[in-house]
């Protein structure tokens, strides 16, 4: 495929800084997309309202935060529209569209939406903002036409319910407005948290933020899950599953210092100790330019209000020639 | 209350011409209202929309019926503010936010909701845009700050749920920028359709239209039910029930001539054919003028859809206005 061709859209919830499971898993690769494609970096406000609802403020706060985040890690708005998604009411327009093409008991069975209802304990107080905020994404993806989506793999059914949007849509219509998403899943495996579990996450408070300083790293790192069974210098330790390692291997440039090291920790001889103190090296060495830029950023909020507000009306625009589109197949036109 | 201060929101779904048990149900009671009271009446396109997914021209044709009906009663664009659902996209957007304010059980449980499902035989298959229309209508009343909506008693449920989501809503941002609304029952009974069924309904094939000719009304009331046990003139026959007197009753300016009808029809002696002539001439006298002002409007539907357009622009302002501040109550403001 011609890559001028296609348009990625992504984004996140501004419900928190972004942390080093962000930038493995999603900023890393919208900094290389931005030179190949057409990118929508979307801060999904409303989205993040579904599950805040009691909170908008936080949700509001974080916009920035976020924002400095991209900024810092290289998206840059030179090349990625940044688009805040409440303030383009088409997206509202075109969910109210596609609710009536996608039925209750489908939404009901989608399986992201299902286990998060599970993980939540909402049980039989889901809202309805939650229930079908996969058909409201559907609507971010279409309104600008993407066809490219990175996702996780559990991701994956909110593809499939957009790109059943967009075949009922078309099909009814008669005309090719929608276009349909290819899921992109990511080669990455998920950057476990610093205690070792599945994934870093600001709710499992076992994050290592973007936004860290140096000290917090550093006492981070320290309490890093290694091998529960490395006890002494002395004993052999366990690579496989050693966050400490896993890090390494994902941020140390050096590689083959990272395999001495891990031949070494495997005989014995090596402290969890030493290991650490080259992964906080590692790690801060890797977040000083970062937070560096951040830093910079920080310090002019209005101007990264700007730079969001003005990839926001581009985006508007390209979302209402959508919407008109859709008019027009439906021949819903009053003039 | 001081009138001037009442704001009422009401319309219809554009599904089809309006009839008999329109004029007498609501559209009467509008020319009345539009002089006490600040009053909109919105052409529902998008709430057809729900019931009429494959068929969206057929809601679209009817847009420009259902003015010509508004206006040939004598609903006056003066007095009254027209306005087309669909282009005021403040109620997608509100709609968004107040779905995180209402449970998917609580829209389940909506019996007003519930009935239609189960008379429209949906089951499994009912779409999200369906369960969630209560919603959106709350979205349509309180986009204009509406505190007073005209209501069947069945209707009563969804009028309900929106003081429901206007309680959740400045409860949780602690601003009174939602306005909760009075259901206004009518006290007219429902007008029963030609088969004296309960209820007047175009899909029921029962109706008289506003647009009907003399020669349709004719027609039409010849069919109509009466008293299946009255055979023979001289028989006596039952007025209650009757769906001929039921009409006279409400169309009939001569009241004392009714009575002394239902006199003669109660002991015996008149017949069925006579009646209906009657009510045939009191139907073409009341629809006459009706018709002949809504021959004038349907001859330039470009001024009609000019008078829905200008009333949907000051709709529209009127919305904005309410989103502004619902987002300034929410503080999901940026600049």
């Amino acid at each position: 495929m011609d890559n001028k061709k296609l348009v990625v859209l992504t984004g996140d919830r501004p419900t928190g800084p972004l942390h080093l499971g962000h930038y493995v898993g999603s900023l890393q690769q919208r900094v290389t997309l931005q030179d190949e494609c057409t990118q929508y970096v979307m801060v999904a406000d409303l989205q993040a309202m579904t599950d805040n609802v009691d909170n908008p403020e936080k949700v509001r706060n974080n916009v920035l935060e976020v924002m400095f985040d991209y900024l810092a890690v290289g998206i840059d708005p030179k090349k990625t529209t940044f688009c805040i998604q409440s303030l383009i009411p088409q997206i509202a327009e075109l969910t109210i569209l596609y609710l009536n093409l996608v039925t209750v008991s489908r939404l009901s069975r989608n399986p992201t939406v299902k286990t998060e209802i599970q993980h939540k304990g909402y049980g039989e107080s889901v809202t309805a903002g939650f229930l079908m905020y996969p058909v409201h994404q559907a609507a971010d993806i279409t309104c600008v036409k993407a066809n490219l989506v990175p996702v996780g793999q559990d991701q994956l059914p909110m593809v499939e319910q957009t790109n059943e949007v967009v075949r009922s849509f078309n099909r009814i219509y008669q005309k090719e407005v929608l276009v349909e998403v290819k899921g992109m899943v990511s080669a990455v495996p998920r950057l476990p948290g610093i205690d070792g579990k599945s994934k870093m996450s600001k709710s499992l408070g076992n994050a290592i933020f973007l936004s860290d300083s140096a000290d917090e790293v550093s006492k981070k790192v320290m309490q890093m899950y290694t091998d529960p069974n490395h006890i002494r210098i002395e004993d052999p330790g366990t690579v496989e599953g050693n966050t400490v390692f896993t890090y390494l291997d994902i941020f140390d440039p050096n590689k083959e210092e990272v395999t001495v090291l891990k031949e070494q920790y495997r005989r014995g001889g090596l402290g969890d100790v030493k290991i650490k103190r080259r992964l906080i090296e590692v790690l801060n060495t890797f977040l000083d330019p970062i937070r560096a830029r951040r830093q910079e950023f920080a310090k002019d909020p209005q101007a990264v209000m700007k730079i969001l507000l003005n990839g926001t009306d581009r985006t508007r625009e390209v979302a209402a020639k959508t919407m008109e589109e859709a008019r027009t197949a439906m021949k819903l036109i009053y003039e």
